[in-house]
């Protein structure tokens, strides 16, 4: 393809996998590398043409790659990896640790505005696209009430918190919004709702050998932070029973707006996302922001930039004039 | 308010009055001023402390408003206003007549790029945030298909078409989308549905008197382009009844985009608007769309906008930092 988006993934765990496969649905982008800190030999891409490299020399690819995704976890790469790469790498990465994004995007914008780059943060579905419905949301209904559910879904952080439990061999966690919550905010009104009492929670464990279950149980549902605030279900099942039930990602959830217009109109907004996977979605979201990273980079605007920052018919390969008439 | 965005309202029926209800939601914004080609005693501002002025002396106030949001219609007010305002003022509207999009959208350039003004067209729900929700859906689920739905939701058109058959005194419209479509659609499989498989029609009649019901029920669901397409039932009642049960304007709708990401996971997704009223949310969605032709037109970005051209982020009152750290 001449012209084509050269795409590269740096991180090949499930999200650097998604992207290989977003790439290769998108009429305009190619997949010119993927980057790991394995040995290239334990890689096997989606697409086998595309060249294995180490992450350790990634900056040699800097002419040969348009826009780096960064694939890599918020806890321990992305903090490190954003600012690093951003310096020879248009990127876009799915940071997702709320409470640290000022000071995220602070350390990407000094990288990237210093290296005439762009860096794109923080997209995915949440943060992402539900943030924007959120933003759409309140500005358009001034007067009104947000509610983010979730669900369901599974959880690695609270899968993550289960499986520290003493006795836990191995355990996951779905979130799942209370369908009585919805109908209320549905039903509108505006009612004041706690995340415990928007969700519950169900846990699917496998206990090791000779473990009491009714204390694996306490500790999980007595767990500050993660499980006390919530209804707690736990099922006790066998390492097989997980293996076969329980080994896909689905995920999703709602953003509801609920507001007043006028002498008293109530009007509501609503978007859901419904998945099969939840990082091949995440996935396919940062592909398509990808698009509008290199549009940004090649007209000049650098620095970095949120979903909020980026306007919809950058993330198209349409041309404006196409998506005003097929689109609007 | 010191520094507040001075809003004009050219036109004042239900969408300019719905205008100057959003704009006293909205924390930065004041109506300075509503034109109407009525006159100026026959008004009734929403809060009587706005000037009400004649609009064909609407280009004296240049230096007065920040915005005008023009709220006549797409047939015969907006192709003339909308490139003749766009001389003097930043503009917002609502066009709607979708297949002359490209047209309107190559006059009102040329009218704001000569004038140095911005000009954001067709902002609504649809075409507006419909449109937006098309564009993501069908950009990050590549291989996927997208449905629009409508209502339950009064037509416009269709009511003044049924008011055009002979013998009608009185008529509304309802479009009703399909459950069982929706239902099919949700399930997955892409399926291929007409609009009038994905819709029915509902009319509320008052006859004149001494007219042939059957006449009419047979003249109204054959009628080409409007209902020979779709399940039509015609319902016959007075015009108390039409008075007491039919005079809101509720409507609403869904774009849903199922796609398939990796090797084949079901992804869907969905926006949703229930709106009781149907002028009042168009209004509310040009008043957000006003404060980011504001941002817009101050920074020297000139010319014909669409919604697929402007930043979630310009719409909000919020600057980005608090955004980032409050909605991301």
């Amino acid at each position: 393809m001449v012209n084509a988006i050269r795409i590269g993934i740096a991180g090949y765990g499930n999200l650097g996998k998604g992207v290989a496969h977003a790439v290769a649905q998108q009429p305009d982008m190619v997949c010119a590398g993927i980057f790991t800190r394995r040995p290239a030999a334990s890689i096997e891409p989606v697409n086998n043409k595309v060249p294995v490299y180490p992450m350790d020399a990634i900056e040699q690819y800097a002419d040969k790659i348009d826009v780096m995704v960064l694939c890599g976890g918020s806890r321990s790469d992305l903090p490190e990896q954003g600012p690093a790469l951003a310096k020879w790498f248009t990127t876009v990465d799915s940071y997702d640790t709320h409470a640290k994004i000022p000071e995220y995007y602070a350390a990407l914008d000094d990288a990237a505005s210093a290296a005439g780059t762009t860096a794109v943060l923080s997209v995915g579905w949440d943060p992402g696209l539900f943030s924007i419905n959120r933003l759409y949301g309140e500005t358009v209904l001034a007067d009104g009430a947000t509610y983010t559910f979730w669900g369901k879904g599974l959880s690695q952080g609270h899968s993550d918190a289960v499986r520290r439990v003493e006795g836990v061999s191995q355990a996951v966690q779905y979130t799942i919004p209370s369908e009585e919550a919805i109908a209320k905010v549905r039903a509108g009104g505006a009612p004041e709702l706690t995340t415990g009492e928007k969700h519950t929670r169900e846990c699917y464990v496998v206990l090791e050998e000779g473990t009491d279950a009714a204390k694996v149980e306490e500790a999980i549902v007595t767990m500050p932070d993660y499980f006390a605030d919530y209804s707690t279900t736990v099922h006790f099942i066998t390492a097989e029973e997980l293996a076969a039930e329980h080994s896909a990602m689905p995920h999703g959830g709602f953003v509801i707006r609920c507001g007043n217009t006028g002498a008293g109109s109530r009007q509501v907004m609503e978007y859901s996302l419904t998945l099969d996977s939840n990082p091949e979605f995440t996935s396919s979201v940062l592909t398509a922001y990808a698009r509008a990273a290199h549009k940004l980079s090649r007209s000049g605007q650098h620095g970095a930039k949120t979903v909020f920052d980026i306007a919809p018919g950058l993330l198209s390969p349409k041309d404006p004039a196409q998506l005003r008439k097929e689109l609007l």
